[in-house]
């Protein structure tokens, strides 16, 4: 008898319709011969409820209650299916995140994972049961209920499948599988039969909202599959696997954009050693993720320092960097976040030079203008004005040949 | 420093608005220099809403799921008033019944608290915290989520300030106090000052739905006091507390009424020993709760066994008697859900006869048939058609001379 975990996100289970219909399909999984375990996600809507109910008691609520306001979401999506699994003739048993002992740190809307304890699952499989697992959360060693952020439940899924050595873990969505770029941008986006962990991870850190980076990260670690499907719509969906040889013969695999971040630009920097790392040490101790820098060639002993961060962070990053630029007397701080991060992801960049120029190439026959470039083994990203967005997706899927009716397989 | 812990109900907490006043008030007593337990139920509406898309998954809900489902109710309560309470400067913490360790057996739905050990209160406390508990709820040996049945908010309460010691334990709600009938019945009803356990008891057993019962039994086991209060007008309240001197002297402290009941009857059942021992037995085992029993007298070796359980449990003792009745060779089973309980409650009944034969005559002068009699030391009952209850509420007490602007103390 095999393993699979399943899981299924808010949008799934979104009303007890719906509840129903997943009901069907994890009784089928298990009727197929398989032990079932369900992971799910609170009921669309939800966590969005909870969270403005907390947001009329006080404007900054406190992170250990929110995390108790808002993981009774995913309890509630669980009670519902083991239901509905009932109601259907099988055995299905319940569990929070704590009772499935999952153990956490203690950084309360965003904690991380530091063990699983499965036990108790594995007694409700042996028993014949359908494990009904609430995703998103866990507690820590004081048993304080914590939260993983939001798609938690990916990580969930993926920890719960490497923990009781699944065969696999499937993601059920509310999308039929990875596309080669945003089908709502690029309307012969392709669906891919089966991605990289690699590229996935780049992919989902660039918006790309299918599967939450960390779920892939574990995974990752430790090559549990992923098979990303459609709740509704049934099909193949696509595999997330680790590298194979028919992947390296693709260069790019897909294009992605990002508009959630805002750049940052300190002007007249003093071109000192120490200095980069004060701005940056400041950012950090604040928890702000910084993910493109870029300083440019000095000048009469100034430099330009640029670097981006989440439009969320991006106020906060400016006064932070507004107080370090007074000390080390640079002229000026600006913000701009009217920029978009496009890129280009494929393991099979890895053999082939030239990639990276001819993504600048196909920006500039549009006349879109590259304000910052960073590279990865298996990406390029570049930074433009984010009206170009949509435009700069559409001509990099076609210049790299992505589109509907293409070999998958081609040579650049 | 004194310690007191307050509860407050559903309605007290029903809305963002209401969970700010409640805060205020704990904050209040924080401030007075006592340190604050507590303790809150589901937002009003909350449970029942649960309960309904339940209903809409499945019919028949399975009890541990059930559990898991409605005990979100009191968590999100908890979490919201949390924060309210840091909102307004003070510490608090919120705190599930796992966390607060409270052990119940496993009867889901109904659960009883078998233990608390409520070391992590202590220490919050000891931090100067105000430490806020879901009501309702707690966890089986397995740490499976249990609810003590409706109205659990209450033993929840009384079972914290017993455990932590509590100077007293406060139960805010919608009514100002316990009265001598029901005020929306009863216009001139009274609110008693002071109620013995024993009353209270018999008055909640009877529908009084200030106080659940087993609330009541835990307060009279561990002597502690409790004061039934308004939360929104203020007053008195009414103090609920071990029997003493004036109440002895009151011979009839109230009158009550419950429509919560259903009459089953077996016909025409075999005299012989054993019987009744199968069939209450039998609906033991379901944990359902057999309120009055009577037996008629025997002809020809034929008798009738009439009794009252739970209207929610009817259907279900009717099915079960009904087994009985073939294995038995009784005659016929029939179920008349139309039918109330009107008592008469007081400690100073115990001192006086003629107390029951005084009531019997004032409803026989309304022409109330008396279908079914039990009395105990402090309180007698009748079951009457239910189209007569409000009528024999009125008409017991003014025959007990129970309404406003009367003396308290009074002889019959």
């Amino acid at each position: 008898m095999g393993l699979v975990v399943q899981k299924y996100g808010g949008t799934s289970v979104g009303n007890v319709a719906r509840i129903r219909d997943v009901a069907k399909k994890v009784v089928e999984a298990r009727r197929a011969g398989d032990g079932v375990v369900v992971v799910v996600s609170a009921m669309a809507g939800e966590t969005d409820r909870l969270i403005r109910l907390a947001r009329e008691v006080t404007e900054r609520p406190n992170a250990r209650e929110m995390d108790m306001l808002v993981s009774t979401g995913e309890q509630v999506s669980i009670a519902l299916l083991a239901m509905a699994i009932q109601s259907l003739g099988e055995l299905a048993e319940s569990f929070t995140g704590e009772q499935v002992g999952i153990l956490t740190d203690s950084a309360y809307t965003k904690a991380r994972i530091k063990k699983i304890s499965a036990d108790r699952l594995r007694e409700a499989l042996k028993e014949g049961k359908i494990a009904v697992v609430a995703g998103f959360q866990g507690v820590d060693e004081r048993r304080n209920v914590t939260t993983l952020g939001r798609g938690g439940s990916d990580t969930t899924a993926v920890a719960m499948a490497v923990a009781l050595q699944a065969d696999r873990c499937e993601i059920y969505t509310d999308v039929d599988g990875v596309y080669t770029a945003d089908p709502s941008i690029v309307p012969d986006a392709r669906r891919l039969d089966k991605v990289s962990y690699e590229e996935m991870l780049e992919l989902a850190s660039m918006g790309a909202k299918v599967l939450q980076t960390r779920s892939v990260e574990f995974a990752k670690k430790y090559e549990m599959p992923i098979l990303v499907k459609s709740t509704f719509m049934g099909g193949q969906g696509t595999l997330v696997t680790r590298e194979d040889q028919d992947m390296e013969q693709v260069v790019v695999s897909g294009v992605a954009y990002a508009k959630d971040q805002a750049k940052v630009t300190v002007v007249g920097v003093p071109d000192r050693p120490g200095i980069a790392a004060k701005i940056f040490g400041r950012i950090a101790e604040e928890n702000i993720v910084v993910d493109m820098i870029i300083q440019n060639v000095s000048e009469r002993g100034l430099t330009d320092i640029s670097f981006t961060v989440p439009k969320s962070d991006a106020i906060q990053a400016l006064e932070i960097v507004k107080e370090v630029a007074t000390e080390i007397g640079a002229q000026e701080v600006t913000l701009d976040d009217r920029i978009a991060k496009v890129s280009i992801v494929g393991v099979g960049m890895r053999g082939h030079s030239g990639v990276a120029s001819q993504m600048f190439q196909a920006l500039a026959r549009e006349n879109i203008n590259i304000m910052m470039i960073s590279t990865s083994e298996i990406k390029v990203s570049c930074v433009i004005e984010a009206k170009y967005a949509e435009l700069a997706v559409r001509v990099l899927h076609d210049a790299f040949g992505l589109g509907e009716g293409r070999p998958e397989v081609k040579e650049v």
